[in-house]
């Protein structure tokens, strides 16, 4: 029985863990494919303050060895259910049951890729799904921007002001984006807008070298050179397991001290319904849903276990 | 003219000065007395993700370098008042005007002190203000807590956990906190209440070696050997010069992406109504605070400037 099981090793998760060790909770942290999460996907950070430039997988590596210096247990698990009996919550995972008395949903989001060949193998070498990120690597070099939603036009606007070209490449007609946003995107000189085409294929070895897009209306092809790629066409939380509040796209709904809809589930990071996806942020919550999880698990009082035979609640 | 001025130079001002940098706008810091703020004034912090032990000094020297390689300008000035002309904010400093089309509020907060000899020089070396940064350096040693309110009682139960022996000193007769924290305390088996009874005199030369308490009902005093003293009787946040909404202790109310009450008004760090006062808290609020300020100062339509003499309205 842990007082606190936290589902996901990237920063939010690592920095709860940290938090939780040292209020003394009985806790573990469970993470399914790689510890660190997105950020040990990228390249380099320039934005986590103290480091101003750090390798993802350095950076993770260290959040990991401080959590671990406190004492945080870690374990390579998929969580597939978490249900309710009394006040225990009961997790179901790949490597066996665990009873905790709280829990707090660090799983992070991912971004949609396109599918197209090279993406994969490029990503961080000039593909990238973060502006904010990677941006400033591409100072006055051309970039290209692929999508047609809000954050599509508010990074390509972004991106005008540092790279000295943008291509804006979308496959509809008309853009999704506010409208505000699409007034930009005109009237800014160094974007050009490719409406109508699709981004078929990255083109490089290294490095990222060029691009070919397709003319949907003509069914031509052509190259375009350039050194940077942005993706932007939807961020998946993952979030399925879990039955707790959440808006449309699927991340979970949070209060100002990282509470969800269910009483004892916690949430942290990129997974919740947070205004900005970053290492900083992640942290931030992580600290915030320990210290709350520390106090509804004061808050439980002793109560004697069930004797129903119903079927513990599925949350 | 300025896109952002962030009024504060503590790991929330600093933070939001990286990405403000990174976002391209054209941002200056204010700060009045010591940047870095409260942590600056921090013996050793060990959770702050990826440094696992370092001096308040260092951490800070690392965000201030980090910060200025991105070019963000830092002035020493206190702010006087915030005023504003149409869409612009009229800044007056103790060195001259300043002019912004937002501002970032991050100036942070102090923990009341009680006034007795030696608590200031004896601060970071056994005399604390928060239990979750330097609790785990007491490990089973002896502490006192002074205080009467939810926080007092909540740092005694935690502190209890790791201390060998908690003294908790009360003023009054009666506990304000939560009934449940008073239970607590009054159970705990290593925590000795102390009710009408004031901290008169901390002692110690190099490190705190105990402290001096009277029992206000007879007037007596007494000598107890201890290790640390955690003071618990408020935390003021400075945030007078400033007509925003804030609660009934003067936190500056905020919504989930840093805004405040005025449009243009962001906030970050320990001058918010934040849950938990924190480095790794306030570097999210600075990062999110950044962010909301940059989408902002986007929006703002190009008006003509005001010709009315009216006053600019004070914020």
């Amino acid at each position: 029985m842990y007082d606190l099981v936290i589902i996901g090793g990237g920063p939010g998760g690592l920095c709860a863990g940290i938090y939780a060790t040292r209020l003394r909770l009985k806790t573990i942290l469970i993470e399914k494919e790689l510890i660190g999460g997105q950020i040990a996907l990228t390249d380099v950070i320039e934005n986590y303050p103290g480091f101003p430039s750090i390798s993802g997988m350095a950076l993770v590596e260290k959040f990991e060895e401080h959590a671990r210096s406190f004492g945080l247990e870690i374990k390579m698990a998929g969580v597939e259910s978490i249900a309710s009996d009394g006040d225990t919550k009961v997790l179901q995972t790949t490597d066996g049951e665990i009873r905790t008395k709280a829990v707090i949903l660090a799983t992070g989001a991912k971004p949609s890729r396109l599918g197209v060949p090279n993406e994969v193998e490029m990503t961080g070498k000039g593909v990238s799904y973060c502006a904010t990120c990677d941006g400033p690597f591409f100072r006055n070099l051309t970039v290209m921007v692929v999508g047609g939603g809000d954050t599509a036009l508010k990074e390509a606007n972004y991106l005008a002001k540092i790279a000295s070209k943008v291509y804006l490449v979308h496959r509809r007609d008309q853009f999704r984006g506010e409208k505000i946003q699409q007034e930009r995107v005109e009237e800014a000189e160094n974007i050009e807008i490719l409406r109508s085409h699709i981004l078929k294929e990255v083109v490089g070895d290294k490095v990222v070298e060029g691009v070919v897009v397709e003319d949907l209306k003509t069914g031509e092809s052509r190259d375009i050179a350039l050194e940077g790629v942005f993706i932007f066409v939807g961020i998946i939380p993952t979030t399925d397991f879990v039955n707790v509040e959440k808006d449309e796209s699927g991340f979970i709904i949070s209060d100002s001290k990282m509470g969800t809809s269910e009483p004892g589930i916690f949430v942290a990071g990129d997974c919740r319904d947070t205004p900005l996806l970053q290492v900083a942020t992640a942290v931030g919550d992580g600290a915030i849903a320990a210290y709350t999880a520390e106090a509804y698990i004061e808050s439980l009082v002793n109560v004697t276990p069930r004797t129903s035979k119903n079927p513990a609640k599925l949350v």
